[in-house]
């Protein structure tokens, strides 16, 4: 399907992956159209993220979760019905094929990504877990024109796509302010974990101690810049980061996302330690608090990263300074995507998968 | 007993409060005897801190979990032995009346306070939870002569008293960093509640709300600053806050230390909030990590204080800048000290008793 530049075009259908009763199909869905400060790309690249496995497992928690929660406004999240078909996919690139009316965009064929937000008639609205603004498991994404970034220096698509899981934790390490000087602890060596240790490698902090239960997860953490990765079943974390060079303070960074990974490091972590929780841990959980008191931690949660860091995620994998080709560990098409959510399941086969359509 | 200033003592004994199986019994106990370095006081007023309460209920527990934790250099609490006596009291003012040999010291009838730690011949040592260091429920304590501060301008030892507790509240607004321009939302209008407000209100922030189910607590909580105090079986804390005046960014004082206080002020805070943990919940506790992530919390802890935040909150109250005589509801006699104890669990009754020797 070649497209044409052209404001009015006719609609039609594509292929999509769709989330219904928590299984990944692909369907017939209709054809986004771009409309006014929108382009339409042609899907590259978007790589599967564990939130994407856990919210097709577990959505009905997310959404409740979501809903319980005051202080933030009503979010795509809170309104996603599960009776209906959920689009997911966040992590993306994309040749530009389209654009809206009175659009300024990238020439047709250019590769871009962008954050994955949409401006649309009514707001911003998340491109990822919605009922009805698309997602990057599809042929074509509309995105918004002056979100979306040039790829540039023949950067293959799917390395472009690991921008947005790399701006996540960037933005987990400039959340922890941390600076040479400062060790790291990166406890969960999957994508974020590796983002995380990626960043700070990039930063030049040492050492970088990964832990992770996973021996191809502890390998694959050397190789992005870690210093040491440990098993913490045969070492005590903190401990082995001493081992490996750890003297001064050091920063925490819980990329586990499971129950009890928080308080086991509260419970181990030196006074005054700083705590980034990057992980999702989508349950409740349970700490003692005393361990936070008696050490004054500092326990910040980081989520977001604002398009500064992702266009500064951009360019640390444009200019080689983090090289994300050991990360990506599988290509899937779109019609084996539920082959894959399956697969990423096994932490000794696969990091990442990037489903190109 | 009227003490001289000489280097070399007669050891008596004194009366002294000492927990017994959770019982605080008045028992004859060995004078404490200046060594080089220390001071002896007459104590004159020794605040009942509710972490002396929650000890003498629940010690086991306390020590358990120090025992436990990693990452501190084991604690004199650590090693508290619950089948030997156990001396309390660390919230104290006296009267210089010896010192060691070769120890400068203020002149004897000084009225003094100190941070409670002791410069013993293996290291410090904290003054409150020991089997064998003296605490301030006593009729006599040694200090530490560097240590010491003078009372100055007439204050009454009662309100000198104070001090410690004080500097616990300045302590956790200064871990906040809170400037104006941001308000507070206190929760739990304890002593420590109150003495984080007060500070709050001594730095001219505003609004400061103040949310407490008693409402002598919240009565006392305007006296000391507050621009609004509410009950949250009433109002939801964020939305009184915002009634009150709030509009900005807010810090949140957990100042309450009971399971699912701070879960509550993760669910409900707004995006970006900052929430200091000053009060210690002692058993485990459960709280939703998503409330956490998809708001981006920080949650900073904060215990103890520095020498220089001692010697502020001293001044605090010594300028009149804090007046802690609204605090200070009732004085106990050594031997009532059991009676104050159990006094002290009504909130309508209660907020700070003094024992006065």
């Amino acid at each position: 399907m070649l497209r044409h530049r052209c404001n009015v075009k006719k609609r039609g259908n594509m292929q999509g992956a769709v989330l219904r009763r928590g299984e990944m199909r692909v369907e017939e869905v209709p054809d986004p159209v771009p409309s006014e400060g929108q382009v339409l790309v042609r899907i590259r690249a978007c790589g599967i993220c564990g939130s994407d496995l856990h919210f097709a497992d577990h959505g009905a928690d997310v959404v409740a979760g979501h809903r319980l929660m005051e202080g933030l406004p009503p979010t795509e999240t809170s309104r996603v019905d599960l009776n209906v078909g959920v689009f997911m996919g966040h992590e993306f690139c994309g040749e530009v094929v389209d654009k809206g009316p009175d659009t300024k965009a990238p020439p047709v064929g250019t590769l871009v990504t962008s954050v994955p937000i949409l401006k649309a008639t009514n707001g911003y609205v998340p491109i990822g877990y919605s009922n009805t603004v698309n997602g990057g498991y599809g042929e074509f994404l509309v995105l918004t024109s002056r979100f979306v970034l040039p790829v540039s220096n023949g950067l293959p698509a799917s390395h472009a796509a690991f921008t947005e899981p790399l701006a996540v934790g960037l933005h987990a390490v400039n959340r922890a302010g941390i600076a040479p000087g400062t060790g790291a602890l990166v406890m969960g060596a999957g994508p974020i974990g590796q983002a995380v240790l990626a960043v700070l490698a990039a930063r030049h902090i040492e050492p970088i101690v990964a832990v992770d239960l996973s021996p191809a997860r502890r390998d694959l953490a050397l190789r992005m810049g870690a210093h040491g990765a440990i098993d913490p079943t045969c070492e005590p974390s903190f401990e082995a980061w001493r081992r490996i060079g750890g003297g001064g303070p050091v920063v925490a960074f819980e990329a586990v996302g499971r129950p009890g990974v928080l308080n086991e490091i509260m419970r181990t972590a030196p006074i005054r330690t700083t705590i980034i929780v990057v992980g999702v841990c989508s349950g409740p959980d349970s700490f003692v608090p005393r361990f936070g008191i008696s050490k004054e931690l500092d326990i910040r949660f980081a989520y977001t990263y604002d398009r500064s860091e992702f266009a500064e995620s951009l360019g640390l994998i444009v200019d080689g300074k983090v090289d994300v080709a050991h990360l990506i560990t599988g290509e899937s098409s779109l019609e084996a995507i539920g082959q894959s959510f399956a697969d990423l399941k096994n932490p000794e086969q696969h990091c990442k998968i990037m489903v190109v359509p």
